[in-house]
C-alpha cells in the first residue's frame, strides 16, 4: 500500500510500504478513508522529541484517521468487516489495571515499549494511519462506529484533537458561568474554546498573535485578545471585575504561557496545559501557583473516554468540528501538507488527507 | 404602601398595607421595580399546602422581586441605598451551620418558624415582594447587585425560577453529550431545558400536552413530544439507540410523572424533581428505581448558590430568560394576573408585574 | 454435581443437578470453595418477588461464591485454569453501553431476559453458586483473582454484600467528619457501618432492635441506638448539636425506615437505601424530602467497581469482613442454613457454606 | 503585653509590645492560651522569603494559636467574650468574591497588602499569636469555638497544619483503597499520613531519612521507607504489583521530591505539594507529567473549610493530633524553641508554647 513514511527530520515520503496484517485475534485492519496532520506529528517532523521516540524510521506516520473495517481478528466483537469506524489515537488494551481505571494512555501492555509506543505513527511497532490502511490493536477498545449520516470530516477529529480540546476544558474544570482564557487559536485551542462554551462558560477569552485566527475565535463566540496589541493581564481583570479568570488553558506548548496562565487566573483557579512541551523539564512560577492555590493538569488524551460524550453533540449539530479545516489534499500530497502546516504557509490550520 | 395581599384561597387583593421597616441591623428595605407571579404562589392561591403554611392572611405575597435599595441596617456591608438589586426567594442568615454548608433553604434561623417561613410571601413573618416595597432579612446574604446594563426583565428570574431550572439540571447531573427528558414546558420546565442545553446536553426531549408550549421548546433547540399523540417511551428509545435517557427532570409536580421519568431513564441515570408536589407523601415505583439504579433528588432552591453562575451568562447573552414572559401588567392588576395564570387563560406563561 | 436447588417457596433442596458447561467462548467454570446465603436469597425463599423473578424452579441458588477456575472459554484472557477467583453477584458483558458506563447491573446483554436475569441464582439462565461448581459468563469482566495469602472467608463477601455496604456509604456520599445513621445491623448494615468509618465518618449511629447486634456495632466503633428504648430522633439531635445527621443509610428494606431516615437527616443531606424493598411501589414522605433538600439513591450493586477499592483494604488488614460470620456449614446442610437464617434462629447473622 | 517579636533573620525576641486593640467592628481580641511554632515560621527565621514578605520587623510572629475571646467588635455575632476559640492561620473577610468561593486564602480584602498579608505573624498589619493576645479580623469568619471537653493541645493544630495535612490528602484525591506515598514525616507529613488513612487509603508509604520519624509513621499504620537505605521506586512498584502509587504528597518543600513523586506515581495519578518551596520558580519534570497524565496541586491552606470536617473527628477520638508534640515550653522560651526546631536539635518535631 501507499503511505506517508517517516525517514527522519523533515523527511516524510509518500511511498509504498508493507500492507498491515492482523497480528493478534484482537486486531482489526482499517482501510483509511480520511486522515489528518496533527500538531503532534510536527514534533516528529521538526525532530526534538525526547530520546527514544521515533528514533528509527521506515513506518507510516499519523494518528488521526478513520475508515472502513476490512478484517477483524476472531476475538473482536464490537465491529465487523464493512463497518465505518474511527480510531482513538492512543491505544489501550482495555483490560490492564490502567485501562480499567480509564487511563488508556498509560496502558501497561501498549506502553511496555516505552516512549510513545501507544500512539499511532511514532514507531515501527504501531505504524500510523496516513496510509491506505492501518492495523488497530485491541479493536474492541480503540475503534468506534460512526453513524451513517455523519460525514467523515465531521467525525475525523474525534480521533484526537477534539477530545484533546475537550480534555482541556475538563482538566480546567470549566463549568457554567466561568470565564476562561485559552492561549492559542490553533486547531486544539479552537476546540478547547468550543468545548468551554459547550460546557457553559460565560466568557472565553481567546489569545493569539494571529489576527485571522482571532477573528475565527470571535465568530465562535469568544472575546479575542492579541497580546502584542493589548495588555492581556489588564484586559482579563477588566472583563472579570478585577477578579481574574476562573480557569486557563494553554494550547500552544510554551513554558512562558504557563506563567501567563498563572498570572491571569484567579486564586483557587485551574490551569490545563494541553499544548505539548517536548523538553524534559519546564520551569514554573511555583511560588505564584502556591500563593494562588492553582491546580495544574496536563496529559496525553484518552479519546476513548470522551468520544461517547462528543459524538452525540456532533450528531445533533451542537458541535461542528469542520470549522478548523483549511486544506483538503490527496494522501499523495501529504508531504506538501506537512510543509505548509509546519511552515505556517497558506494560512494552513488543519490539513485533511484523503487516500 | 400598596401590595397584593393574601386573604385566603383565591382571594388576593391589591390594597394598602403597612410599609416595611427595618427590624434588625442586617435588614434592608427594597423599593420594588419588578416582580412576578410564580407557580408556587398558586399553591397558596389554590389552597392545599400542608397545614401551617400560609394559614392566616393579611400579608403581601410574592417571592420573585427586585428593585432599588432604600435603606439598610447598620451591619449591612455589601449593598447600600440606591443600589439596584435582586433577592433570593429563599432567605438564609448566612452564618448558621446549614447556611455555611450552602443549604440556605434549611437556614436554622429562618426556618425556626416552621412551614415555609424562609420563603418570601408565605407568612406574616416574611411578607412578599408583590408590593411597592419589601424588607429583606440578612441583606448581605440574600441581596445581589444587578449590573447597570442588565434590564429588569433579564435579571428578575434569577430570584427563583431560573435557579430552580438550573438546579434541575444540576440535580440530574446533566453534562456534555447527555440526552435528557424534561417533563413540562411551563416557566420552570423551559428554564430547565435551557440549562440542560447550556451544560452541554446533546439532546433535550421536552414533554408537554400543549402544542404551543412544545413549539417554543422546539425553538429553544429541544426535541418536542406530546405524549397524547406519540408514545413517549418508544420515542425516547428510538432517539437513544434503545438505551433510554441519561437523566430526566420533572418540572410539573405530579407523582405519575415520576413514574414516567423512571421508565424513560436508563439504568444508572438520574431523576430530578423540581415540580412541587404539595401532598405530604408520594407513591413511587421503588422496585423500578432499585433495579435501574436511579438516583432521585428534589428540594427547595438556593438561588444564592446559582446566581453567581447564571448572572454572567445573562450578561454575555448566552441565556435570555425573557423568553417566558407572556404578560406584563401593573401591580394593581396583580389579582387579574393570578386569575389568568391559575386558570390557564390568555396563554399565560409568566406574568410580570410593575409597581 | 450437588447443589442447593430451588423448588419453590421455602423449598430449597440439596440434590444432584446438571454440571455447568461452557456455553460461550467468554465463559468460565468455577469449582466453588466457599459460598454464603444472602438476605436477597431470602426473597426467593419467602416468595413475594415481583412477578417473573424466579418463577420456575430447578436451578441452583446463591450469588455469593468463590473458588478455583476449572475451565475457560477461548476468549477469556484475564484468568486461567487453577486461578483462585471470586465472582461479582451481578453479571455484565463488559462492552455494552451500560457496562461501559460502569452500570454492569444494567447490562443490556444480561438483562435482556428481564427480572433478575443478571444475578446468579434467580433463574435457570444463570444458576447460582450454592453448588459444587458454576458457570460464570463474561469471565474477564466478572471474575477477580484473589491474592494467595487472603483466606476464603476474608475474600468471600467481596462478591456482593461488602460492596453493597460500601455502595451505601457512597450513595450517601459519606465523607470525613460526617455523622451517619445506619438503619439495621444485619450483615449489610454492619458492612455499611464499617465502610462509613473507613471513609472518615466521625460518628456512625447504628440502629437496631436487637441488643446483641447493637453490641457488635458498638465494638466496631459505632454509637448504638435501640429505638424501642430510646427516642431516635431526639438522640440524633443531641449528638449533632441539634442539626441532624449528614446522611442516613437504610439497610433493612422497610418503607417506614425511609421516613425515619428523612426525619433524622439534616437539610441538604443524603439518604441511601440498600435494604431491598420488594414491593413494586413505596410511599415516601415527599414534601419532607422536598423541604429538606434530601437526595435519595438506591440500586443493585456493581461489585465490579468496588472490588478494586476494597480488596487492598482487606489485604492490608484495614477491613475484616469475617466479623459477620455466625455459622459455617457444609453445603449439604444449606437448607438448614436457610431455615435458621430466615427464621432468625441460633443468632444466625451470616451463614457460610463449604462444598 | 509580651510576645515573640521579629527583628530580622534568626533574631526573634521575647519582649514587650503594644497590646492589640479592636480596629474594626468585625474584629475580636483573643487572649492566647496556646500557640505553636510552624515550619512556615522558619521561612521567616531563616530569611529567604520572596521580597516584600516580612521585610520590616517589630511585629509578633506566629500563626497557630488559640485562646479565650476577650473583646469583640459590635458586628461580631458568632463568638462573645469568654468563648474558647481557635483561629484560622489565613484570614478572609468572608464576603468578597474569593471568600464566597471558599478561597479565603485569596481574600481580596486581606491580600490587598500583597505578600503574606493575610497570614498572621508575617507583617505589621497582622501581628501573630505567639503572644499573650492577638487581634483577629473578621472574627465571624476566622474564629471557631472549641468544645469544652476538648483539650487545648487537641484543638491547637486545627489552626493550620492539621488542615494542611488534610488538604494534601484532598488535593491528591486520596480515597478508599488507594496507595499513597507521603514524602516527609515532619508535622505536616505526619498529619497528611493520618488523613490519608482516615480517608480510607489502603496503604500509606511514608518516606524520610530519619529513622526515628519513620518509626512513628510505622506506629501510625504506614509502611516506612528510608530512601538512603532502600530504593524507593523499586519498593513502591513491589508494593503496588508494578503499578505505582495512586497519589503522592510532597510535605517537605523540595523541588527534587516533586520529581520523585512524579516517578513513583502511576499514570493518571495525583500529586499534592504541601511542603513550601520559597523560591519563585521550580523546575519540574514536565514531559513525565505529560506522558503520565499527572495532576499537580499546591496552595495555601484554608482552615475555614476543613475545621468543620476535622473537629468532630478529634471530638470522637478518631484523630489524635497531639502525637506530633515534642516540646512544651513557656512562651518566654519561644526563642529557644525556634533554635531547637530550626536546628533540628533535641529531636524537636513540634514546639508548643504557653503564654
Amino acid at each position: 500500500m501507499k503511505a506517508i513514511v517517516y525517514h527522519g527530520k523533515e523527511d516524510f515520503r509518500y511511498e509504498s510500504t508493507a500492507d498491515p496484517r492482523l497480528q493478534s485475534d484482537t486486531d482489526a485492519i482499517v482501510r483509511v478513508t480520511r486522515t489528518a496532520i496533527c500538531g503532534s506529528d510536527l514534533h516528529l517532523w521538526h525532530g526534538g522529541l525526547p530520546e527514544g521516540i521515533g528514533a528509527s524510521g521506515g513506518f507510516a506516520v499519523g494518528h488521526e484517521f478513520m475508515g472502513i473495517v476490512e478484517e477483524v481478528g476472531r476475538n473482536v466483537g464490537s465491529v465487523k468487516k464493512g463497518d465505518r469506524v474511527l480510531t482513538s489515537c492512543t491505544v489501550g488494551c482495555g483490560t490492564c489495571p490502567m485501562c480499567k481505571r480509564g487511563v488508556y494512555s498509560g496502558c501497561r501492555v501498549m506502553t511496555a515499549g516505552g516512549g510513545a509506543s501507544n500512539v499511532f505513527g511514532f514507531s515501527q511497532g504501531l505504524p500510523g494511519g496516513q496510509a491506505e490502511a492501518a492495523r488497530v490493536p485491541f479493536a474492541d477498545t480503540n475503534l468506534f462506529r460512526v453513524p451513517s449520516d455523519m460525514a467523515d470530516d465531521q467525525a475525523l477529529f474525534l480521533t484526537d484533537i477534539l477530545p484533546t480540546g475537550y480534555m482541556g476544558a475538563e482538566f480546567a474544570e470549566v463549568g457554567p458561568g466561568d470565564t476562561v482564557v485559552v492561549f492559542g487559536c490553533g486547531p486544539v485551542g479552537t476546540f478547547a474554546q468550543m468545548c468551554c462554551l459547550l460546557r457553559g462558560a460565560a466568557r472565553v477569552i481567546a489569545v493569539d498573535l494571529d489576527d485571522g485566527r482571532l477573528e475565527r475565535a470571535r465568530q465562535l463566540g469568544c472575546d479575542a485578545v492579541n497580546p502584542s496589541k493589548v495588555n492581556l493581564g489588564e484586559r482579563v481583570l477588566e472583563l472579570t471585575h478585577g477578579l481574574g479568570a476562573d480557569a486557563s488553558i494553554e494550547a500552544v506548548g510554551r513554558e512562558d504561557l504557563i506563567l501567563q496562565a498563572a498570572m491571569v487566573t484567579r486564586p483557587g483557579g485551574r490551569i490545563a496545559v494541553i499544548g505539548v512541551l517536548t523538553a524534559p523539564t519546564a520551569t514554573l512560577p511555583w511560588f505564584l501557583l502556591f500563593m494562588k492555590n492553582l491546580s495544574l493538569r496536563t496529559g496525553l488524551v484518552n479519546p476513548q473516554i470522551f468520544i461517547p460524550k462528543l459524538m452525540p453533540l456532533i450528531e445533533q449539530g451542537r458541535l461542528d468540528p469542520t470549522v478548523i479545516i483549511s486544506h483538503r489534499l490527496p494522501l499523495s500530497e501529504g508531504p506538501h501538507g506537512y510543509e505548509i502546516f509546519a511552515g505556517h504557509k497558506e494560512n494552513a490550520l488543519k490539513v485533511v488527507l484523503k487516500p
